[in-house]
């Protein structure tokens, strides 16, 4: 019998101080209730992605001095914990993600990441080298495999990678798998890493123990839901999402499959994990107060009650910035969703601003028919404003731009595309009618005029979005299949879609490449968010 | 003997018409000229890089009839072109970097990159398998060992890789290597490039046909400066740097080394790649007029002549936006710039916007002291007029901001950040003033004050750049280091930079993650430009 704990953590990227006090914490835990072993996740020294902060020797010095630290104190207990650490030899990479087994105040062992993610948000071939020499750790005498996240996602139907490192580590006989991860969320991804945790159990017939992060890094969210696994792939401990959890197990008794709990809809995860990306962009970067621009629509109806759930009431700042174009409604509707939220809001009319901007361009503009240009101003206004606040008062400002808009340009660059953090970026806009009836599901909290009006930017009389773009019922499905599937016009309009639709959308979406280079971070909630995720030319001529 | 034709052409990504239809000249050029084999550039026929474009299988298709529709024409004639290739295994990445050899009409070779570059900008695993089996290919019974880039570039003394191909494929015993390239421009590249050739044909004792790309790709500049080798690492065939080439070379009798030619200084290719940069960013793309702000600094007024010699005399359009705070030479700097360049120029003042924006913000703002947000109101004044007038009349906006500002953050987000494209944001202050030389080389074209005067933003009274940062002689070595070279605090603080300046400076840099993240693609003409090529997380404790 093996007692291991299970330590589920958020690190901070580079704050060596607070990860290795949180890490000491948890071991100081288990060893209070005895466990012989305590396995925290990939790379939790460093946090991750640590990205280019790998390429300083200093960075990977204090990573080390972190490790020897930790190990110092796995008296009595052993520890796996996740570290960069060098490659001895001249050739290949000069890095390797790294397990550290600590055991008797010292690192007695390391086992490599043989299978480096590259694809969508992940760069590790641009820092590591892929192991090639395997063998597995042992603890208290028992043989273990241990892992490194991608290491065992190679049981896929079109595997990419030739080679898996379990089918060297199960020659020697292991008893056990234990796999730490950084594996991020995204609406789909707990179901797929569970049927591929499973896969690996069936095929090496062995229980495993998974280890996640927790938390997000920016844009990326991790979701922990860190778990146990017997050897029929059936879950015998579930640790919690969204959440630090700390357990402790005892694997070579307990493999009873625990009840399936409830599990969360779509709809909830992606709702959780805007919360937690939001929480988490403030707190690790000691602020505390976001403010945005409220139009009336429900893309920043939305974000309000976002941001209202993850700083308090007390930290959102709304501004309504009503022109002569928007509709009476606007205000009061965004009044009465501040009014259910019981938060404060500022009035910043832009009418005046507006009118001065005409009147220093009337010689450059004599005679020309308004047009884009004026429309832009005015969201440039707002944007400028509500950055005004943000530098005066110490607000971060939350962008409210949604998928769809993102995908098409739909928005301006330097007014409503301005923020810190895109918070719903990651959501087309069919998407954020559910956050609304989720947000609702008990009371009504966004005005139902908001979620039920037409959608308009209000940047001239009478504007809908409809005027410029496909209704949205039919955009999203387009946008879905080129963006996340990887369709092209040929696939699209095989599956029954319009060929000028399809035309259309492409070329909007491949045309408006320069607008998303500029766009804040995203919170990352689909299989491919834009941003890090999806890497396109602006300067190309494909479909565009 | 062999006869060769080396073609050096300048490729849109994704624009499958135009590459084909240039390729197919070249090779007609080659036929008349008698050539047994023409050679194109690695992934020629996709344009370089084509990035998650290579995720859309539809992409992958049209380069591959696209090759078809080259090799069609290799009728009495061998031509080499670069395309991305399916991978035919269900293991590993779905495609290769791949060559394919054309000859009587029809594809009959294929040769796999080996060896994928996944540092910096590349991201080459993100994509390709690399290949595993070795074989020369053979024209006209001549032996030859074909490889693609960076296959050459394992012979440096801390290899990036394990192995290296020209170990396998000299045991073939070829004649001759030929390498197809897309090595992008910094300014150090071009010898580094010719020392790693250089290497290769000493150590496998055979000469060296070497095609690169020309041209640029949003922010990548490609230099062109293909060349053959003999076996002594000698030249004996130079085509230009920054231009499309053609040359046919007798590959076993020419073996004479040519006379080196002049060589272009560091800022001379500096320049040149700028005005490549501009020139390609706007052709590609069907723009032909550029708008900046000159504000009489000496940023602005360098970018308005590299904008002036990229796109003509007609087509830039500088505007000048004085307030209150704007000294009375700066606008008369400015005119004379202009004069001196024969350009016309706009007059559009600021100050009335500015005070209806403080009007409008009176409320919120009462009692408080002026600060940072007005001075920012002022700058994204600046940029949103010359965004509205961008709009209006079709131009795109150059951003002036250096490498040095941009590195510490001394820039107004949506203000002086705004624009398509980043001219001067890789070239730090103290280059700046190399460039102006450069410039005023043979006459005086910007205005001696403009150069002489101290840095100053002009957004209050009496203000200096050198308030805010150290003087910009301590600061760009210091931010060299950092940046080019990596070197953490303690390795700038032991070779004897002052500790508080190093972690002054460190700090800035770090925390100013958030505005580098929406800056505007930045011209790339060092080893380490901000953008694609650095990449850090925005929410991280390291040195902040």
């Amino acid at each position: 019998m093996l007692k291991i704990a299970l330590a589920q953590l958020n690190y901070t990227i580079g704050d060596f101080e607070k990860n290795v006090f949180k890490i000491k914490e948890s071991i100081a835990r288990a060893k209070a209730e005895h466990a012989d072993l305590i396995v925290f996740s990939e790379l939790c020294i460093s946090g991750y992605p640590p990205r280019d902060f790998l390429e300083f020797s200093d960075f990977i010095d204090r990573c080390n001095k972190a490790a020897e630290e930790i190990a110092s104190v796995c008296v009595g207990i052993t520890a796996i914990v996740g570290c960069p650490t060098i490659n001895p030899k001249p050739e290949g990479k000069n890095l390797f993600n790294s397990a550290y087994v600590c055991t008797d105040g010292k690192i007695t062992d390391v086992i490599h990441k043989s299978l480096l993610p590259n694809y969508d948000i992940f760069d590790e071939y641009r820092y590591f080298e892929p192991n090639s020499n395997f063998h597995c750790i042992s603890v208290k005498g028992k043989k273990i495999a241990l892992t490194i996240c991608e290491d065992l996602w190679n049981v896929e139907d079109d595997p990419m990678y030739v080679s898996s490192p379990m089918d060297e580590l199960i020659r020697e006989k292991p008893e056990l798998m234990i796999n730490i991860a950084a594996s991020p969320f995204d609406y789909g991804h707990a179901e797929k890493r569970k049927s591929i945790l499973s896969r690996n159990t069936k095929q090496y017939g062995i229980p495993l123990l998974y280890l996640n992060h927790v938390g997000a890094q920016t844009e990326i969210v991790f979701d922990g839901g860190s778990m146990a696994m017997n050897e029929k792939g059936e879950v015998t401990c579930q640790m919690k999402y969204f959440e630090e959890d700390f357990e402790v197990v005892e694997i070579f008794t307990a493999k009873t499959p625990i009840l399936a709990g409830k599990t969360m809809s779509k709809i909830d995860r992606i709702h959780a994990a805007l919360v937690l990306g939001i929480k988490d962009y403030f707190h690790k970067q000691n602020f505390t107060k976001a403010i945005l621009g409220l139009s009336g629509g429900i893309d920043s109806a939305i974000v309000t009650c976002l941001a209202t759930e993850a700083l308090g009431k007390e930290n959102v700042l709304p501004v309504l910035m009503p022109s002569q174009y928007s509709s009476e409604e606007s205000v009061s509707d965004s009044v009465a969703l501040c009014k259910n939220l019981g938060i404060r809001y500022e009035i910043i009319p832009i009418e005046k601003v507006y009118a001065e901007y005409i009147l220093t361009l009337s010689n450059q503009f004599k005679g020309l028919t308004p047009g884009i240009a004026e429309e832009n101003i005015q969201a440039r206004i707002r944007g400028m404003l509500l950055m005004a606040m943000s530098n005066k008062f110490g607000h971060i400002l939350l962008n409210t731009s949604n998928k769809s808009e993102i995908a098409v340009g739909y928005g301006t660059l330097y007014g409503d595309m301005c923020g810190g953090i895109s918070v719903i970026g990651d959501v087309y806009k069919t998407e954020v009618y559910d956050l609304a009836k989720n947000i609702n599901m008990e009371k009504e909290i966004i005005p139902d005029a908001i979620i039920t009006k037409a959608p308009s930017a209000e940047l001239r009389p009478g504007q809908k979005d409809s005027d410029s773009l496909p209704e949205y019922h039919l955009l999203d499905p387009i946008l879905y299949q080129y963006i996340e599937k990887r369709k092209g016009p040929q696939e699209l309009v095989g599956a029954g879609n319009d060929a000028a639709l399809v035309k259309r959308i492409l070329k909007l979406v491949n045309t408006n490449e320069y607008k998303r280079y500029q766009t804040p971070p995203i919170l990352r909630v689909s299989p491919k968010a834009f941003g890090q995720g999806r890497r396109l030319p602006i300067v190309g001529k494909y479909l565009s």
